[in-house]
């Protein structure tokens, strides 16, 4: 028999009770679920990093996987929570963008939840991770059909996509996705888009930094020498060789990426 | 068949291999045990921070799961562990009152944990997490009677349990529980005995600062405006929209929060 | 039927997606795993801290467990993945060291690992715990035999294994292995190799301070007073009683610790 598995993803970090809550809510409802933490240090109300987040990781989970995302600033206001199909998987989100670098790339179905059967009640106005998103994420993982939970709709949050634009004749202009562990710097300047860096001059330039190397290994460049890299992200990422290329740049998410092709 | 759940509430952080010993150690014993996390970042040595978050997560996991709840500042001294059983569920803890903001609100009925047999030996004199509280709390899970692990006892530690006390005609005395991840500041002044504060008015004083202001949802309030708020807890929160209202006050855990009501 | 155990070890952190698309591979392999995680807050690029995690922990599991232990500041380099059973159980590794404190210890059973059918393709050259590590440490949880992963060899890395050694008359030179959440110093004095302790005239000394204090427990000490203990780890440990002796030291992770005996 099938295993049903449900994945978390929020910013509520790990030194409340508010994870551990959400998985008694599930186990109550679907008690067979395997309950698998993606991340819940997503920065507090940072939208686009849980968005980083849940995209990068679903695609390595079976079919069926449902996939829970709570990163909601907007909680108890008229945002809408949605019940995805993408991929041959579910995802239960806030209407609020947390989807967006999935729904942008693969086939989607989205659906407005709106049958308050599937809630936990009396629904909080502040912690629908518990109330709203992880009973309806349960009963999905339980095998409840999607249509259950609501109408189909087309007019979910289509956030600016953020793609580096071409900003000269020679500048691409785009942004730090994420600093992980590491201190690798995550840009958006996907690989795909940028295929011959190898056979090109370039130049990636972060704040005062710039570096026209390019890595294949984190190992192979001497040490606190910054480099470009293809990570697994798919993304190009600066990084240096056993050292936090962010420390050493100065750098947070969001800010400017610039690269530059000759 | 159902599955047994069995749940870990500790002050042993994640970076330390000890939350990841308990859990083999309930593995060998209860080899289908759903393990699942509410936390691990209570304070070192903080039985309140402990008692907090297992009060506020046991509700909503199912009949008959197993909480081990180990913040054990008195570890291999005379402190006894006990077993408890309220609300349907059992719970594994030193009987040093991490227990007793469950105790206070259920019927509860605690035993003695002295049926050495449960244990793992050598019993450590440092981590009985991994000795005592880990394999007991497996057992149980795995069916054994709780009556053979212990006789009852009534004389279990009753701490001093933080409700607000009357300071005056208009004011009550309270205490801040938790701060949580966001900056929320969770008092102790439960919305059950403050019911009708929409009604009235009132003053929240925490530190230098103080509020009058009751909000429903987390959304409505300008940014950097303090508010007071029904927090999913159950107790009055002070909160700012998108932003710390603990780092805007400057307060930790244990200070006093004062309610005004005229 | 038995259920797979599989732990995790690595330096990734939990604010990445990293940990969580581990998991998605190995529930695509082995949907009936039971994943626990050690620890993934080794310091990033730490061998050692990790070949301590999982020394520390492998022994509470039950037989067969596969143990994942990805820190690996080589990855894309020649450096090679092995898989080593020893203590009935199964460990997937790379070739660095990160097993040391296991083999030196255990009877063992090394091979490379090879067989290129048990990985994820594309094998990117930055991310092996996705693309190597997890997909071998769930296909051997899912039955596939050791011998299909590769060849047995003799000659995987024997990392000068940290042993204190005798600096004089009356003097072992040591090291600190790790500093544990609650500041506890954990050195590698071996509580077998020094067990007459509590017979003897000793101090301890790291940095500017000394014990000759040995205690049983946590709390038999004054508040601020500076212990030796026998930890949970079997390490002699230094500690203070609620408080943090690496604070009050000011000492870090590899300092030197000298043990004088007379």
């Amino acid at each position: 028999m099938r295993i049903p598995i449900l994945t978390l993803t929020t910013d509520f970090g790990l030194s409340d009770h508010y994870v551990g809550t959400m998985k008694g809510v599930i186990l109550s409802i679907c008690p067979k679920a395997q309950i698998v933490d993606i991340s819940h240090e997503a920065g507090p109300f940072e939208i686009t990093e849980g968005a980083y987040l849940i995209a990068q990781a679903y695609r390595y989970f079976p079919p069926k996987t449902v996939h829970v995302v709570v990163v909601d600033p907007g909680v108890g206001t008229a945002r809408r929570p949605i019940l995805m199909e993408a991929a041959g998987q579910y995802f239960v989100a806030p209407d609020n963008g947390v989807l967006s670098m999935i729904y942008t790339r693969e086939e989607s179905r989205i659906r407005l939840i709106s049958n308050e059967k599937y809630f936990l009640h009396p629904v909080s106005r502040t912690f629908h991770g518990r109330d709203i998103f992880s009973p309806v994420g349960a009963h999905i993982a339980a095998g409840a059909l999607p249509s259950r939970m609501g109408k189909r709709i087309e007019d979910y949050l289509r956030p600016a996509f953020q793609k580096p634009h071409r900003a000269g004749k020679r500048t691409w202009s785009g942004r730090i996705l994420k600093i992980d562990r590491f201190g690798n710097i995550i840009t958006n300047f996907h690989s795909d888009d940028f295929p011959d860096l190898e056979k090109r001059n370039f130049a990636m330039v972060i704040g005062p930094q710039e570096t026209s190397v390019l890595a294949r290994t984190y190992a192979e460049c001497s040490p606190g020498e910054l480099f470009v890299i293809v990570g697994s992200s798919g993304y190009l990422e600066v990084s240096v060789s056993q050292g936090s290329a962010a420390k050493k740049i100065g750098c947070e998410s969001g800010a400017l990426a610039e690269l530059l092709l000759w």
